[in-house]
Parts: structure tokens; sequence; C-alpha cells
């Protein structure tokens, strides 16, 4: 059980340790010698992981995805059209907000966005799952267009660093906002 | 005189094809060799007009932002501030969907958009002066990020493979309308 937990902190700290590292000096100019040097551990001590840096990637981008993929069902499962909208705008603009740094890292990095395309960008992928949600039922270009605006602005904005200077309340809420005027919703009360 | 003809004619076909070829198979899989190939052309044909493909790709890229900088000039030179907003942003969707294949490779190409940085993020970029003109005098930061996300959100839709079966009017009106909710700028009339 140690042993287990160990492992399992280790990968943790691995995780951590490599997202600092592409962010500081992107996927491609970072190597597993540096992530182990890093973490102050044997290279073969990251290969019992990982045996290659985009098994890491991969690994760094997961929980992120897995949240979306949840928030997308929950949205699924409101019974209101609008409902369902708010679920899944809130739920995005959060998650972008928390992972500030790695949606950073998505929209500048090609080894991430790699990493993802295949989660994020697939035919059955919650990318198409919230795309679905944000425009409703029977859509016009108009409103395909305004979400796929929604979803873009709010990543890349959030990811912005030239905005990354404002805090996580006053980000969350100017997102929010621009993604209830694309798509047409009232602010929440209370 | 026409040995100067025909090489601008070569170059301005050699672009043409390298922005074709970068499509299909990316920056990185398009080899100046394969641009040659193409042409029907010696690689010292190429060679004669560009020493690398870096070279190629700012060339490819340099109409569209030399487009940009004009229009964030005219922009700013209209007297009132809602004129300015909307010069800019009539002249940025127009820009986004006449180049809409530049603007795809631009989203999702390493290659492209290292060939964009240093033009289109540097302090002295367009990108500064056309943020400067969209978020108005003294904005707030819902009105940073909403400019933030306006930009970012017009060029990845506008870009996006999933809209390409949109006519460029019908793309250029929705695109408009993103702008003009995000911005609070009513429709023109007329």
């Amino acid at each position: 059980m140690a042993a287990v937990a160990g492992h399992e902190d280790t990968r943790t700290r691995l995780l951590a340790t490599a997202l600092r590292l592409f962010t500081a000096h992107g996927v491609e100019g970072t190597s597993l010698q540096m992530i182990a040097d890093e973490l102050g551990v044997t290279k073969a001590a990251v290969y019992y992981h990982f045996k290659t840096k985009d098994e890491i990637t991969e690994a760094v981008v997961e929980p992120g995805l897995r949240e979306l993929e949840s928030i997308v069902g929950e949205a699924a499962r409101e019974r209101r059209v609008g409902a369902r909208i708010d679920h899944m705008l809130a739920g995005f603009v959060d998650l972008v907000v928390r992972h500030r740094a790695l949606v950073a890292l998505f929209s500048s990095d090609p080894g991430v966005a790699r990493a993802l395309e295949k989660h994020f960008f697939g035919k059955e992928s919650c990318m198409v799952g919230m795309m679905t949600i944000l425009t409703g039922p029977d859509p016009d270009p108009a409103r395909v267009v305004a979400a796929h605006a929604a979803v873009a602005g709010i990543a890349l904005a959030g990811g912005s660093p030239d905005l990354a200077h404002y805090d996580d309340d006053t980000l969350r809420e100017s997102l929010l906002e621009v993604g209830r005027k694309l798509l047409g919703r009232p602010r929440r009360r209370g």
C-alpha cells in the first residue's frame, strides 16, 4: 500500500512538474531528463510512469478533459434548453479559469494541441457534446457561429497572458458575460 | 523587364502553391522540394526566391498582416470612438473571411503561428493597435476580456473547418454580429 501511495504521489508530482516545465519551455523544449532533474529522481523513475513525452502530455491534459466530459453530461440532463446552456457555460468558464495555465499552453503549444486533438475534436468528443448543447435545437448559421466564437473566445481569452493579471473572480465573471451575450442568456439572479 | 515580371509571377505562384500545400500537409509536412515539384520548377528556382521555409511562411502571411495594419490605421483616424470600433470590426471580419484558409492554418499550425508571432504579438504589433481600438478609452476588465474574446472568437470561428461550408456572406454577417454583441455596437443601417 505504501509503495502504491508513493507511486501515486510521484505520478501527481511528476504531472505538476511537467505542466510547470511545459509552461516555461513549451512541450518541445521540455525533455524527460529535465522533468527527472526537476523532480530530483532518475530518468528511470520517470519511465516507470510514462514511456514517452506524449504520454505525459496526455496525462497532464486528462483531468481537465474528464471534468469537461462530466459537465457536458450534467448539462445534457437538464430538462430545459436554457438551463442546459447555462449549466454548460458556467461549467466551461469555471474549468477554463481553474486550469488557466493549461489552457494557455493548449492555445499556444502544438504538443498539447496534438495530445488534445483526439479526445477533444473527434466525432464522439466532448467538444461535439458541448457544441450541441450551446447551439440548441435547430440552430441557424448565426447561432452556430456564435457558439463556436463563444467557446474559442472564452478559451483563448481565459488563457491569454495579456489577461493573466486579473484575479479568478474577475476573469470568471467577464468570461460568463461573453458567453451570455453571444448565446443570448440572461444574467443569473443571486 | 520581362525577366522581372517572370520572377514576380513565379513568386506569386510559389506563395499560392505553398499555402495550398501548407493547408493540406501542415507547414512541418511541406518541404521546399514538394513546393518545387508542385510548381514544376527546380528546387534552385525556389531557392532563388526564398532561402528557407520560414521565409516562405512569413511571405504567405505578410499580405494579410499588411492589410490588417492598414485597417488599424484607417480605424484609428476615425474621430468617434464608436466609428473606430465599427471600422476595425468590419475590416477584421472581412479580412478573416477573405483569408479563411490562411486563418485556419494560423489557428492550427505551429509553423504559421511562429511566423506570425513577431509581427502579430510584439509590443508594437498591429494586434496591440487593434485591441486598443476595440477596448476603447479607459476600459474595465469586462471590456478588455470581451475585446480579447471577440478577436479570438472571430478568428477561430472564421477559420474553423466546422464552419467551412457557410458561404462568405453568411459567415461575414454572423461574425460581425459576434463582434457587435461583445463590443456593444448597434447593427448598421442600410
